[in-house]
Parts: C-alpha cells; structure tokens; sequence
C-alpha cells in the first residue's frame, strides 16, 4: 500500500511490536496457570491479528457476531464460541456453519432458548453445542450461581447430548482500579464457575468446559484450578480504560488514531485535529476513572505521550486537542499539518470506526482488513 | 434484499415516508425564506438519501470528508462544500476533484492554510475555491468576527480568484430547549455572517457565499435576509437530541436499529437485546438533556414507544433495555426472539455504525449503502 505521507488521515495505527509482546504475555501467563487462552477476536477482528495469536494457528476463538464466525471458518478456525446470547433468528445461520466440519457453541441463560436450539438442532439433524450462561457479578447476562434452572435446562440439553458446559463473563472486573479488587474479581469469578460446575456434576451432568475471563482477570488471576478456558480480548491493543485501572501502561496500547492539525484557536488553547468522533469513537470509559482521558491522549509520531495532551471535546470529523484542566505543561507547537497520534479510551470502539489497519512491517506498510459488522 | 424475516439483527432501518416529510418540511421552509438549502451529507453519506433530497436532481452539498466528496462527484454532483478545515495532505485529492469539472470549496481560517491552498493550486493551475471559517458561538473552529486576520486572509487569496466568501455552524443551538433561544442563536448566526460580510465589502472585497447552518437554526431562523445558502444534516433522519431541543417529535425520527430480545434478567428488570454500542454508538448525546433517553428509546415493530422503555446500559452486542428510572410503567412482556425498533440518540453517530440502511419501499426492502471512511 501507500507510503506514510500519502496516507490520509484519520487512519488507524497498529505497532506489530506492541501488539505482539501483549499477545506473548497472556499466553505464556495461561501457561504457566495451566489453562487454554480462547481469545475474543471481536476487538480485532482482524484475520491477520489472529494469525499472530495462534503463530500461524487456528486456536480457539471466541466470537461477537455470527459474520466473525462465518469470517473466521471461511479461513481455517474450527473451535469457535459465540458468546452472546442466542436467539432464534440467528439458528439458521449456525446450523449452516455446524454443517461444515466447524464447531460454534452458543449461549443462553433460559428454558425457551434450550427449547429453541433444541428444535433447530433436531429438525435440521445438525449438533449445536450450547454453553449456559452465568452472572457472576450483575453487571449483564446469565443466571445467578444458584439459580435451580441452571440444571434444569443441562438436562433438557443433554437428553440430545447438546449440552457443553457453562461461560462467565466478569465484567466487574473494569471497575476495579486496586490489584487486590482486580485479584478479588478473578477469585470470586473462577470460585463462581467452579460451584455452578460442581451443582451440574451432582446433578449427574458432566460440564467439560469451564469457561472464564475478562482482560482484568486473566492478568490478575493467581490461580484457575477448575477453569478450563480463559476469554480475553482487548488485552491484544490494550487501551485508556485498561491503563486507568493498572491492567498495562501507556505503552503497551498497540492502536492509536493518526490525526493531522487543521487548526488552532489561541484565544482558547485548542489545537483543531481532523480525529472527530467518527474517528475516535463516543466511547468515554476513562470519564468516571481517576485521570479522565477525555477522547484520548496525544502523543508524538513516535508515540511519546506530550504533557497533559488530550482530546478534550469531538464532532463528526473535528477533535479539539487541549491541556487537561489545570495542568501547567505548555501546549506543543503544532503547525497546520502536523500528524498526532491518539490513545484510544477503549480499543473494541476506537477500532470498530475503521476498516482496517496500518501496520509498518519490515519497511513496508500493510493494510489488515477488520470484518465489521453482522 | 431478503424479507423482513431473514434479516440479521441489529440492522438500521430506514422510514422513507418519515425522511420524505422532513426532507419536504425544509425544503418548503427554505423557499419560504428565499434562501438556498445546500444539505449537509454527513449524517446520511448516501446516494439514494440526496436522490429523495433533490428530487432525482443534483444540487449543492456540503460534506464532512474527501470520501464523500468523491462519491458524490462520481455520481453527478458538481457543487460541494467540504467543510472541515483543510490541511495539505488534502489538498491532492481535492485539487484532483476540482479538476474534472467539479467545483470542491474548502475551509480554512488561518494565514498558513491559506498559503498552503495557494502554493498548491498555483502548481497544479488549478482552482481551489476557498471559503472562511468564522465562529459565532465559541463551539469549534474559526475566527472571530472582529478578527483582523478575516480580512489579511481574504485579501491573499483574492489576489489568486480564490476566494468565495465564508461559512459559519452555530453549533450552540444544539444546547437551546427553548424556542425563544433557538430563535437568537438563528438570528445572531445570521446577524454576525452578514457583519463579516459587511467588514469585507468594506475593505473591498466581494463575499458571493455567506453560508451558515445547523439543523436547529435552519428550523427556527425567521429571517435570513443577506445569508446565501443554509446548511443542515440531521434533520434529513432526526433524532433524540433534536426531539429533546423540540426541533422535532419522536415520530419525526426516521431511522431506528431494530434488535431481538436475547434474553431476560427478571431479578434485575432488564430485557436484554443484541443491539449493543456497536450498533447503537455510544453517543449520549441526551445525558444532559431534560430527558436522558440512555441509549435510546425502544419502540414496537409499528414505531410506537413503549411507556418509559429506554437502553440504559450497552456492552459490545449486548443492549440493556430497562424502565426509565421512577417509571410507574409495565415491563412489556417480550419474548426471547421479539423485535423492537430502537430510536437513537445521534442520527449520524448510530448510522455510522452500518454499512447501508435497510428501506420498505412498496412492497420491497431495499439496501441503501453508506459511503463511510475517509
């Protein structure tokens, strides 16, 4: 593709680096805990990311939509969850990708989803492996650990053998700022698995996949005895919000927003970048953190942070750039046409405005396409 | 396109009935005042949209990228504004439009940018028409009136056949409830336009376009007596934000993002729904608006608003749909599989989150394609 200076901006950055030593850490991290990493492609969504994932593999995936499934099937990946709640409109779809020497599990939390998977899986004679799911901390979906139609629904499940286990999310976990609380969450969500395991197993079912995670506890947790897969997806880019609750640091984001200066206005401090909303994404997950990020920190093309730098204020395709309140670092000198580059506050959001990455490789600049939408 | 039944929730559907009334109640108003409308294509970045705006014509438009602007020039439109201020990697691309027979204005508001536009039409003997940015209500980006700078820039490109007047986006009106306020922010864009205007005649220069706009000033101006042309986006769809300004009404509001019910939390209220921030944006645009609407209001299939039923909290691909917090209302009984049409906050946020717009058009469902990217 193009060299840098014919690029037009806002594109999106990718450091193949950056990413790359996030990818070897979680991974060797599952490892030495003895657990399988399934990570979530729905913040990539990028067939090249993946394929640095897996080293030229096809692991097992986690999936948001059903076109990352079909994306993803299309191009090798067998062992696929889709961890959204499934619904009936989306069977037709599912069966046709369990026809073809693929597995995709589904999830669900209720008696009618059962009966509705049930009835596709027998009328079109095709297995659908399906996952119960469970709330660990109230925060989305699933039923309660003690909720007694967990069980229930494992046996309407298993009388067609379709029963595989159960899926947890904790999403609590991105409000936890202390390493004791992001430790805490990690414990409380794999001794919330293991107990809803164990009622299955006394009632008689077997529950071969334990499945956990969340970027904040695969990174805290001392012990997975009993799990036995983890799901994380944004720890690939890492982002604002992760660093804001001491998940990594400012430099392990792997994305950034490239914008270039259109403007100044002295009389207010702004510096006028071309990085709007449409480019940065409505996402404000570091507004109620301890350091309110605005939009995004803005950093040097060589990804030095300036002091106090961020996107305090967006439109469509404008962001204006300022000191954080109170700060008494001086404003850069910023020309017209000056590129930045942007942290995002949220790397699933941020990137999901794009069709794809820059990423620099040995010299060259590649573009790797992301499969948006449903 | 397939049935209304094979449809992959989430998708945006689009009202053609609704879009025409409100294309229809501008236009007329426009006429009335004696003004021309150039719309804003931003919010709906599609050509079937400005098909149903011009009557099967092609009239003048404003745009918010260079992507827009070729995708219009590519299909007939010859007169357009590309109103973000402008920066030399641009400048490739337009004067590359601007060659073929298509006139591209751009933006600026400083002494360097002007120079910038100069060096690059001079070398390519091209004409690139230039339009003044001027701020009226402190919101973004230009000069203000009084600025001495309006009159220096004006005079450089004037000596180069450059320069076609000034543009102006009293985007304060988005944060006017009251008609009365409505009415000074139309009539103090108007009244400080035609001042700048006044202030370059005065030192010898003509002003052809004197161009201002938003959709709440477009809808409450009584008079635009030296304004040129009106620009506005939003009101082609409208939204939550202008329902909750009164610039419109909830059944003014075009586009919806139909979801299915994936599940339900009966301990927590909630009906959960695969219309997520990646369907909905994560605008919130109404949080400080007299009504927080959350994510959205959610409707029945027929477009009638549940009492008080709102998407409180979204994750990726997951929608929260709960009562308005003190509502007195009944959590409608939807099943898992249930449709519901979700009105959005921000037109234009939640439209660029697809790739096309769903439309029932006489018995048929089309797909209208977005030209997102940049």
């Amino acid at each position: 593709m193009a060299s840098f200076s014919e690029l037009t901006t806002p594109y999106l950055l990718l450091d193949p680096v950056v990413m790359q030593r996030n990818i070897d850490f979680l991974q060797q991290r599952m490892e030495k805990l003895g657990v399988q990493l399934r990570p979530h492609v729905k913040t990539a969504k990028s067939l090249q990311v993946a394929q640095r994932i897996f080293n030229g593999g096809h692991g097992p995936i986690t999936v948001s939509t059903l076109k990352e499934a079909e994306y993803f099937a299309e191009h090798g990946y067998t062992d696929i969850t889709y961890a959204v709640g499934i619904s009936p409109d989306k069977l037709a779809r599912v069966a046709r990708l369990n026809r073809a020497d693929v597995t995709v599990r589904v999830l669900l939390d209720s008696v009618t989803q059962a009966e509705q998977v049930m009835a596709w899986a027998v009328r079109e004679q095709v297995k659908i492996p399906v996952l119960i799911e469970i709330d660990c901390d109230g925060e989305r979906a699933g039923l309660r650990e003690n909720d007694p139609k967990i069980v229930e629904i494992a046996k309407i499940l298993a009388k067609n053998d379709l029963f595989s286990g159960m899926l947890m999310h904790a999403g609590g976990s991105y409000h936890c700022p202390s390493k004791a609380a992001k430790e805490a969450a990690a414990e409380h969500e794999r001794a919330t698995a293991v107990a809803v395991r164990d009622r299955l197993q006394a009632a008689g079912l077997e529950c071969p996949i334990v499945s956990v995670g969340s970027t904040p506890t695969a990174y805290f947790a001392k012990d997975l005895s009993g799990v036995t897969e983890v799901r994380a997806g944004v720890y690939v880019f890492q982002d604002l919000v992760m660093a804001g609750i001491h998940v990594c640091q400012l430099k392990d984001i792997a994305i950034s927003v490239v914008a270039t200066v259109i403007g100044h206005r002295p009389d207010k401090g702004w510096i006028m970048t071309d990085a709007g909303w449409m480019a940065l994404s409505r996402d404000r997950g570091t507004a109620n953190q301890e350091i309110d990020q605005g939009y995004g920190v803005v950093c040097a093309m060589d990804g030095t942070p300036y002091s106090d730098l961020i996107v305090t204020s967006t439109s469509q395709e404008h962001g204006i750039v300022a000191l954080r309140k109170g700060s008494k670092a001086k404003l850069p000198q910023l020309e017209v046409g000056s590129k930045v580059r942007i942290l995002p506050n949220h790397a699933c959001a941020t990137a999901s405005q794009f069709d794809g990455y820059v990423v620099p490789d040995a010299d060259q600049l590649a573009f790797w396409p992301r499969i948006n939408g449903w």
